[in-house]
This record gives C-alpha cells, sequence and structure tokens, in this order.
C-alpha cells in the first residue's frame, strides 16, 4: 500500500467522458490498496474561454490582475466537483477541495503565486476515513484570503506541494504522453520512453525544450524529496520515474536524453571591445524590456575586439533586435547580426559527470553530418549547441544513434 | 447619501457588454455619493451549462449534490470576477466576494440552504474606504465549510441578506421589467408600473403568478424590514419600491394588482363521505409524492355526501389524478374529475382589509362577461378564482378596467 498523489492535466479532463476514464483509474489505485489524493487542472479549452472574458474586458492593473484569479480558478473547481461526483458515482467516497479550503496557503503575488504551505489535517482526516479528496490544482489563498493563482505549470506545483505536505509515496503527473523520452518521438523514430531518470537530468531536458513537465514543477519535488512519475492519462504505461540520483542503483547511462527547441533566435554585436562591465551594458536594455535571455557566449578575438552573442525567445526577436541596434550605437560596435532560423539542440545526463570526452563525441557526431555548431553552452549535465534550424532532426537523430540512445539502458 | 445593495440578476450580465452598461449603472450611483454594495447572479445561461455538466455525470446521492454546489457557484464567482474588473477598468475600486471569503454562512442543506449570517465587517471597511465589494449571489459556506448554493431566488435572497446585515437604506433589484406591473403588461396594455407596494401585496402577487421577485427575498426582506426596490437593468426608470404598510402615508388603494397563471390544473373527488379527517386522508398520498397543493375547497352537500376540489401544478396533474383514482376506491368516493384547462386569477391590495364588497364587485365584473366562477378562495388581502383559460385575457382586462387599475392611484 502506497500513498499516492494523482494529478491529471487539462487534456485528460477535457470532457465528462475523459473524466470518467480517470476517476476509472483512480477506483483501480483505490483497488490495490493505495491512498489516493488527486489534483485536477481545468477542462480542455476552459482556461482559454475565460481568459478570453477577462480580455474583453481588457481592464489591466494589480486590482484587475488580483480578479483574474478569482475568474482562472473557477476553471479547476468545475473539475474538482464533477470529478468528485464521477467517483461517488463509481461508490468511491470523495470530496473536493479548493485552495481556500485545505489552505493551500501562498504569498500574494497574484498570477504566479508560490505555494508557502499545504495543511494537511482535513487531508489525512479523509485519508483515515479511506476518502479521496480531489483537490484544484493552480490556485491557493494569499495571507488577506484572496484567491491566488499559481501561473505556468501551477497544476503541477500544486501536486508536488501536496504530496509534499503529506509525504506521499509518489507524485504520479498524468499526461498525453507515455512518459519522459530520450528525445521527442515524432523526430526520432527510435526514442525510447525511459523508465527513470534523475532530477537535474529532468531540469536540463525541461529548460532545454522537453515540454512533459514544468520545471518550477521538478524543483519543487527536487527540493523536497518527492518521487515524481510522469505517465500516460490514456495508456495503461509504467511511465518514467523522476528520483534523486542516489536512489538509481546502477551506474547511470552516459546521457539520458536529447532535447530541442525552434522557439529561440540569436542575435550577435560584432567588434564589441573587450572591457569590463561591457556585457551588463549590452544585456541590461535586454532584461528591462523584461526579454529573457537563455544561451551567452563571447569570444574574444586577437584585436581585443570581441563578437557576443546570445539567444532570446524568437517572439522578443524583433524587438531585442531594435534595442540591440541602440546598444551598438552606445557602445560603437562594429554591427548587430541576427538570425531567426536556428535551433538550439541539448544533450543531457548525469553520466557526463564521470565521463571525459562526452563533448568531442557529440562534436564528432554532428561534424561527420556536416552540421556547423554556431554557438556552444555546456553545464555539468548538459551540453547545448546552436545549429542552423534546418539540419535539427537530421543532429537529433545522429545524436540519438550514436549516444545509444534506442538500447534499453535500465538503471 | 444612502447606502445600496444592487442586485443584477442573469440576464443583466449575459454577456461582457451587459456588464460593461451594469458597471455604468454602479458608476452612476457612486457619483451621486452612495455607498454601493453589489450583488450578482451568474451569466446568462451559465448555470444551464453547469447543470447540464452534472446530468452528464449523473451521479445522485447526498454526496453528489455537495459537490453540485461546489460546480454551481462557480457560475456566480465568474461574474463577480468580469464586474469587479470593469469597475476597476472604470476607476471604481472594486473587490469580488465569495460566499467564504465574507462569510454568507448558511445551513447545510445543499441546493437550498438557508442564510444564517453575513459578516459585516470586511464590507464596511471596504465601504469606509470607498471601495465597492462585489459579492457572488446564490451561494454561502456551511459551518463545516463546505459551499453551499441557496436554490430557486438564491442571489435575491442573498442581496436582501447583504443588505439587511449592513442595514442598507434600500435593496434594489435589477431585472429585465420596469417594475412591478398592476397585471402583465402583455395581456392588459393598460398595466400600469406601479411606484410603490406594501410586502404583503408583493408577497400575494408573487405566489399567485407575477413571476418579478421569488417570495423567499420579499419575505426575508419583510421580515428584516429591508426596503425592496425592483428596477430596470436596461431602462433608468425609478421602479416599484416595495415597503411596510405603515410607511405607505396615504391611503392605500382598493386593490393593487391581478396575477394570475396558466400552470396548474384541477382536480375534484365527488361524492365524498363527509366525515372528520376526510382532507387529509385524501391529500395525505398526494404530498407523500412531493405533489405541492395550492387552493383547496370542500363544499358539503345536503346528502351529507360533499366534493373535495383542490389544484396542483399542471406537470404534477397525471401523478396526482391515478393517486386520487386509488384514494377514490379505498374511501368509496363517487368519481375523480380532472380538468388541465384552467387558469387561476387573483387580485390583491390591502385596501381590501378595510373595505368590504371588494370579492362582490369582482364576481359582478366577472359575471357580466358571462364567466363562470369554479373556485374561489380568499386571504385577507387577495381573492382567487379558478376560470376556464379560455376566459383568462378577457377576465384580467375587465378587472384591471373595473377597478380602475390603469388610473394612477398613487400612495
Amino acid at each position: 500500500m502506497a500513498r499516492l498523489v494523482m494529478k491529471f492535466g487539462g487534456t485528460s479532463v477535457a470532457n465528462v467522458g475523459l473524466i470518467e476514464k480517470i476517476a476509472d483509474r483512480v477506483v483501480k489505485s483505490r483497488a490495490q490498496g493505495h491512498e489516493v489524493i488527486v489534483v485536477v487542472s481545468a477542462m480542455g479549452h476552459e482556461t482559454d474561454r475565460l481568459v478570453s472574458l477577462a480580455e474583453e474586458v481588457d481592464a489591466g492593473g494589480a486590482d484587475s490582475v488580483r480578479e483574474l484569479d478569482v475568474l482562472l480558478s473557477t476553471g479547476e473547481q468545475v473539475t474538482t466537483a464533477l470529478l468528485a461526483m464521477m467517483l461517488v458515482k463509481k461508490g468511491i467516497t470523495a470530496k473536493s477541495y479548493q485552495g481556500h479550503q485545505i489552505k493551500i496557503l501562498t504569498d500574494d503575488a497574484h498570477g504566479r503565486a508560490r505555494v508557502m504551505t499545504v495543511e494537511e489535517d482535513r487531508l489525512l482526516a479523509d485519508l483515515a476515513e479511506q476518502r479521496v479528496p480531489v483537490i484544484a490544482g493552480f490556485q491557493g489563498i494569499s495571507p488577506s484570503g484572496r484567491v491566488t493563482t499559481l501561473g505556468r505549470g501551477g497544476s503541477d506545483t500544486t501536486a508536488v506541494a501536496v504530496a509534499s505536505a503529506l509525504q506521499a509515496d509518489e507524485c504520479q503527473i498524468f499526461t498525453d504522453v507515455d512518459g519522459v523520452f530520450t528525445t521527442d518521438p515524432r523526430v526520432v523514430p527510435e526514442a525510447r520512453c525511459m523508465s527513470r531518470i534523475t532530477f537535474e537530468e529532468m531540469l536540463e531536458l525541461a529548460s532545454s525544450g522537453s515540454k512533459v513537465l514544468h520545471t518550477r514543477a521538478v524543483e519543487l519535488a527536487n527540493k523536497n524529496k518527492v518521487a515524481l512519475r510522469v505517465l500516460s492519462s490514456f495508456n495503461d504505461v509504467a511511465g518514467t520515474l523522476i528520483t534523486s540520483e542516489d536512489q538509481i542503483m546502477m551506474e547511470a547511462p552516459l546521457i539520458s536524453g536529447i532535447a530541442f527547441t525552434k522557439d529561440e533566435a540569436k542575435l550577435t554585436l560584432r567588434g564589441v571591445k573587450d572591457q569590463p562591465g561591457i556585457a551588463s551594458k549590452i544585456l541590461a536594455p535586454i532584461s528591462e524590456a523584461s526579454i529573457e535571455v537563455d544561451m551567452i557566449v563571447q569570444n574574444t578575438g586577437a584585436d581585443g575586439n570581441t563578437d557576443f552573442t546570445f539567444t532570446v525567445q524568437r517572439s522578443d526577436f524583433q524587438t531585442a533586435h531594435q534595442l540591440l541596434a541602440g546598444v551598438a550605437r552606445t557602445i560603437e560596435a562594429a554591427e548587430v547580426l541576427g538570425d531567426e532560423r536556428i535551433a538550439k539542440l541539448s544533450i543531457v545526463g548525469v553520466g557526463m559527470r564521470s565521463h571525459a570526452g562526452v563533448a568531442t563525441q557529440m562534436f564528432e557526431i554532428l561534424a561527420k553530418e556536416s552540421i556547423n555548431i554556431q554557438v556552444i553552452s555546456t553545464s555539468e549535465i548538459k551540453i547545448s549547441v546552436v545549429i542552423d534550424e534546418k539540419y535539427l532532426e537530421l543532429a537529433a537523430r545522429a545524436l540519438h544513434a550514436g549516444f545509444g540512445l534506442e538500447v534499453v539502458a535500465e538503471t
């Protein structure tokens, strides 16, 4: 018998038929003797519908942001009620909870609130009496009693916070995929669903373009030692367990997965005088415009001049390009180059720590395919490269094969 | 300067355009120096949408009824957020409140909860700081912290309860009509919107087929001495003020209004032995089937036998007819007669108390039109008759003219 938090996202609860399917999964887990706590998102496109109502009003300002949270939180509330009713129909004693009822206490940063505490008393009482609590994800209550929402990845975060408070054995995130794959199966048909992966690898994959889990929930799970499992709402498969590195007994594989994204664009400022503080002079106007910078690379040339390159979200490219033109004049740089037709590709693996030469192997594989690397950036367990986007699929397949990811390297 | 509770129903908030219109009404009241508290219903057909989702689940049982309240209460929550945002946009500091936030404490009769108390502290603090609270109607919170809904007429009831707690000068119920009319203007074009009416008259009109206000809200207002005003969301008219009789200074008119309904059907048990307890023997199976009985009339004939007649909702007619057939056999009655083609018509007025002969005048007016009266029932300020439904419009017009209702008899 285990204590499980089961979290179902929007596509898993998009209509009453699907809600019945996930109710069956809950019934099955209960029949296996598990204690179950459910966390749900809003139905399918419900949040979009609510957002567009708010856009019709088009108010803006802090007071309005607070009310937006009141509006959006109804989406999850509807799902909790429907799922609880469905469970009741199937003979399970279930009870819906909103953020204010179990007190999911957050700070008062409306629209992007952080969970501070989750009261466990009521939930533990429910479990003791064989009840299944059905909790609204994505929402909480501020110290002043206002409804808050957690922002992107909010429901996953709720699930992890609840699992942590209840010391659950596992926090199961049900999605529309079978688990975490070595890379995107739509690009590399040989991609394999991993049975285990470490938090660090999952974080690097998530921040490099793998959309299965939101970084924020993974970080919270890592910090609170909550075992996370990604699995399918629709297929009965074991999914991928995300745990601490020390819980993976056998030798870790060299690399675990390949992530990529075409969402970025590259900007280069050529002929910059290499002086202390030059990087902040270049990036300050960018960050003031709330544009997030991803990879940053600076190479110093022989003549004392340097080229400064960074990537931004593709949607921010035009704005960043204009800002950079202004910076170029101020610091007397030679020119601004921009490229929207790039892709970022990353290989991730805790095995890199103990194995030298992974970068070399990656570059050799790409060179063999005549793929030019434009930018390189590395972290302890990740190597990212920027390449021309037309080579992305080729590069992903070559690396997947080259590192032997299609072979089951069970950990 | 007055303290006003302004309540807007579903048709008044059916879309964002209409929400903007009612926001303008709030802005106007504030500009006139009034303190304003708003109570809102769910948008247009939102409750229907939520009910049909619940019907898709089709659970049933007490646990499910509790969850239905969680589901339905989201409808009003959405409106509070959108209206608060709209008010903010128009430069008014507004704040949405759900039942759990201001504590609209109810009993735990889910789906038809009764309001016990409304906490006034937060609302008074808002008013002191020039804020407009926007309160979700129809919902509250039970002593165990569960969301409850108040059932039919719930939002009107919330408005009256809030007005009572805050000792508001007026509780304004905005509707899609201009106020309370002497009778239905679709039937009698001369019908006139009354500027004042007493609670007692309003209650009799409401229970006799006038749909403007729910009986429950009127009763609560009467009990707590809350001045109610019915007025239009769409037209800028003064509407109808509903107050205690002692607040109407001048002589009350003989009758105030004419209400009617075709929703009823008539059942007669002929040739019943006139014995003590016979009425309860006849009606017990009817009330056990949760069928509500409206008018009841019993005439004793010369031969010691009696005819027993009552009316029920037309939708209950078939069931009631079958039950009565069983009763007829048991008590050896002669026969069961049923008639679905009837209408009930009532004249209402506190002036009846001090004026004799109103009934006679009514019967004379109907006799002049050769309209046969099938059943008569009277209360202190109301006379109701059952007639063939084909005469309804004729009877209404004749009574409206006969009692001089088209003339402004200002009180």
